[in-house]
């Protein structure tokens, strides 16, 4: 960022891509990721870079389906610990569940070095894919997971998701909370609750929620959620912002 | 692109983003870049990527500006280098207009593996940065130009082009031709004419243009040309495609 200054209108955005950049030069992200990371700047131009309020009314849900399940699980990504791995930690130490480490395209290489950075970013430990434990319904690498984190899990936190992945686990019958900012892509339609904002303003905002719950000993029931009905307010913000 | 058949329905997709990504092995393109491509990619594939009358109109009008200028001058960066090399000296050579070498992240080594790859697809001769000649209204390393290509030029053809920088070169009196695929982009705002297309459809589509002019010698007059109206118009086939 020494050649961007702070007075550039695009500096956030600029500050964010950075970060993907130096998760690159790490080893932490791909190349298929950066792309996908500039997929996502473009809804998030068209979304007015701001969370919205069917994104709040998600973030809410999702701290309440999270707070309420036996075993929670921090599925992470290259690009998802790029731009958040300390609020990644944080929401691990809230929520009382564990990271682990599942990436799209096979790299143990990678797998470790996302694993280092979270460390790195005061993770006391992080779960890593194993031969021990695979899903249902999966082909690819993905399958691969650990025995006592995403495998035995009933809930799963997973933003920048495949659409495969997903949806095998929704098909195992675990809950699936992921953050996405395209509302039309096969994961935002398939989770639980899809959370359409950029990663980098939720996760704040869901340790948050998961904060402000904490004196109710995450027994409060939230609101019933309807999930499609989100995705069609988000795809209307992208579509008709003015409407 | 060896395990993509020709038939598949992302192929030309899949075939551009090749492109690009050779740039990067080539040291041409940078990891920004890559991230630049992926929004690129989201906003063509909202626009149906395809080129539209509203780029086709604006294509137009570019031919009539820059054959009427005295001093055209085509500015490159690596993502531009990388997709359409073999265009961009054609456009030189039609035009009579120097190309010139202008990156966002400053690096001698990128901006000397951009002018090599010029060279290796045709071109004679590449203009580099220079401490000589500056812009104005610009705190970046994107100031220095060459005193005999941007700092002298009426026109400016230059495609995926940063906000800041348009906004100086505009401030300075030059007219800007810009390829934006983001209407809405301050880039597209400000420059005197948009063509709102991908750059490897419209840049074949500018040469064609300019071809067609040169039997008079680029006197005759182009009709009146409202950018405003243009950017309206794409982002309105981005916002509502079926309206």
């Amino acid at each position: 960022m020494t050649d961007v200054p702070t007075s550039h209108p695009r500096y956030e955005s600029l500050r964010i891509r950075d970060a993907i950049v130096t998760g690159v030069k790490r080893g932490v992200t791909s190349e298929h990721g950066l792309i996908a990371h500039g997929r996502g700047e473009a809804y998030d131009y068209l979304l007015g870079e701001r969370t919205h309020p069917f994104a709040v009314a998600a973030i809410d849900a999702a701290a309440h389906l999270l707070s309420q399940a036996s075993h929670p699980v921090i599925s992470v990504n290259g690009n998802v610990v790029a731009l958040v791995a300390a609020d990644l930690v944080r929401l691990s130490e809230v929520l009382g569940a564990p990271l682990e480490v599942n990436i799209f395209h096979a790299s143990k290489q990678r797998e470790q070095a996302i694993r280092g950075y979270l460390l790195e970013h005061g993770a006391d430990e992080v779960l890593m894919p194993s031969t021990d434990a695979t899903l249902d319904f999966i082909d690819s690498n993905r399958k691969f997971v650990h025995p006592q984190g995403i495998h035995k899990a009933d809930a799963i936190f997973v933003p920048l998701e495949d659409g495969d992945r997903c949806q095998a686990l929704r098909r195992m019958g675990k809950a699936v909370v992921t953050v996405d900012l395209n509302p039309m892509s096969r994961t935002s339609r398939t989770a639980s609750i899809t959370i359409v904002d950029n990663v980098v303003r939720a996760l704040p905002l869901l340790i948050q929620g998961l904060e402000n719950l904490a004196p109710y000993g995450g027994a409060k029931q939230g609101a019933a959620f309807d999930n499609i009905a989100h995705l069609a307010a988000a795809e209307q913000e992208i579509r008709s912002p003015d409407s």
